[in-house]
């Protein structure tokens, strides 16, 4: 049921363990709720590589720790994120999400908000399973965080030029908050210390920033059948990546950008001259230089935790993310 | 600016810090957030009688307790319960609520759904500040249930004709949980006894379903200046409430309600002669006598707490709570 990647491989058996909290939807027991909990599960289902979790339970493994409660806290963070990405859908109005139909495209918008919702409260309730006041309020501030992140966006002056610091502001709130939650309070449920919990938060959320670079790059590089959605989708949506920012430091003349970005509709040959002309000057091997410079900050943040196999694979994991094949 | 009925005179002041707790929203801060902050704030403003929260800080004085971690629980409650109210009037489409334009009105969907989701973020974080994981679970707890019940009525057959059991399992999911949410985890700060806790949940409970059978039967006898929406709403809205379950079950033949679900358009005048019949067959003042046995039953349920200043502001917000002028 889940195809995990081999750098998890230490921590594979409770992934499979978190797979099964996550669908064990309390719902599920009322005849009436079948739509429901067959819609929680297809978006359950249509996740990614649980990369979140599998942080949280390697983080679990760094000291040793009741495995209950990590499993309850790796499945609250999957959880979170998901319905996050309900809500979004619904938001943007998507239609399809790493190639498959969102729920926001089979339903109404009421039906998804309300599942969403759920999900949100299954979340907090997965997370209260751990036990830790803590892991609460981290939680909480999280998801403050990240829906900040969307208010900003949605609020914020679409056609004003992003910067760099714009950039990684949204970035922060869109993804590394996520990947902070899952080792921040993973490093408080195994009882590190103080100041091993901040090494723990700014591995998460180093690596976090990576990771969004990685697939702000995967945008210009990929290919529709391997990443689900079109090359030039981000500048479709008026969503301006590290790339584009670099390319338009290099050529600040260029007008296409703020055109594409003042209308709403857009000649789709614009947007892929852009993404040629963003492809030929250098600025996608910049923006995956700089994710690599992310991941050798994040290696280093646990440089002081235990040397173990937990640890080995977690330096593995943020190899990974920039070793993706694009 | 919050004029607090008599009933909570002794928790008056702290209801004014449960006020400024909500209105001290920490996106505040930040210039990008004022649309969104002054939205909250407007949401807030409109907001109710705060008998939620009045219940909690009541409960908080049954025995001595840390009047901070009451104050952010209280807050918690009253913040959840109008995070569900903003969701709810998107789902519905609903454009005015109690005589206010909705933030639904006025804004996107989008932005409305995402200024929701912030603020069940800042509940969770008031929850959390309380410093109790119990709380957390109740509280996550009672956020399901809520959402569980709308999205029971979202795909529930809405042509089907509602039995009392239908009716008292919305009401419950709608109102009582959060009633119950409001005493119990109070309980749980008070450090009660489990059964006193077990007592107090039992005394929001049958309080919140007495409060929403009064609400109910307001929509029978209210005129629209007074209650901010035209008589006979919940009907035009598709919503079977008890004086009609009451009132067809002594006309089974009577087939306008069915109609009405079964039909998009309505015919004002048929809500309006449905109204009318309903007043006339008695209906409305044995739900009346049922909202007042369920009161009765809340005081009861306080029988064993101490019998002090506390305990006899419950009981008075109890008939408070029956004696509404209607």
């Amino acid at each position: 049921m889940l195809a995990t990647i081999a750098v998890f491989d230490i921590v594979k058996d409770d992934l499979h363990r978190v797979e099964t909290r996550l669908h064990d939807i309390p719902l599920r027991s009322e005849a009436d709720f079948e739509l429901v909990t067959e819609a929680i599960g297809h978006v359950l289902d249509a996740g990614g590589k649980r990369i979140r979790p599998a942080l949280t339970l390697l983080t679990g493994r760094l000291y040793p720790s009741d495995p209950k409660k990590i499993i309850s806290l790796a499945a609250a963070v999957e959880m979170l994120h998901t319905a996050t990405l309900v809500h979004d859908d619904v938001v943007d109005g998507a239609l399809l999400r790493r190639g498959s139909p969102t729920l926001n495209a089979r339903w109404s918008p009421g039906a998804t908000i309300l599942t969403g919702d759920y999900m949100f409260a299954r979340a907090a309730d997965l997370a209260a399973q751990t036990g830790h006041v803590r892991v609460m309020q981290i939680f909480a501030r999280s998801l403050m965080t990240i829906v900040s992140g969307e208010l900003r966006q949605l609020f914020g002056d679409a056609t004003f030029r992003q910067t760099r610091e714009d950039y990684f502001k949204r970035i922060y709130a869109k993804t590394a908050s996520m990947f902070e939650l899952a080792t921040e309070a993973a490093g408080v449920l195994i009882d590190a210390t103080e100041s091993e919990i901040l090494d723990l938060r700014r591995f998460g959320h180093d690596l976090g920033i990576a990771f969004q670079i990685m697939d702000d790059v995967l945008d210009f590089s990929g290919d529709a059948s391997q990443v689900g959605k079109p090359v030039g989708n981000d500048l479709r949506q008026g969503i301006v990546t590290l790339p584009v920012i670099d390319y338009l430091d290099a050529h600040p003349a260029d007008k296409r950008v703020d055109d594409l970005l003042h209308h709403d509709y857009h000649d789709d040959d614009v947007v892929l001259s852009i993404v040629a002309d963003v492809r030929a000057s250098g600025a996608i091997d910049r923006a995956i230089d700089e994710a690599r410079n992310y991941v050798r900050s994040s290696q280093a943040a646990l440089l002081k935790l235990p040397d173990n196999e937990a640890r080995q694979a977690m330096l593995a994991v943020a190899d990974y993310v920039v070793a993706r094949n694009y």
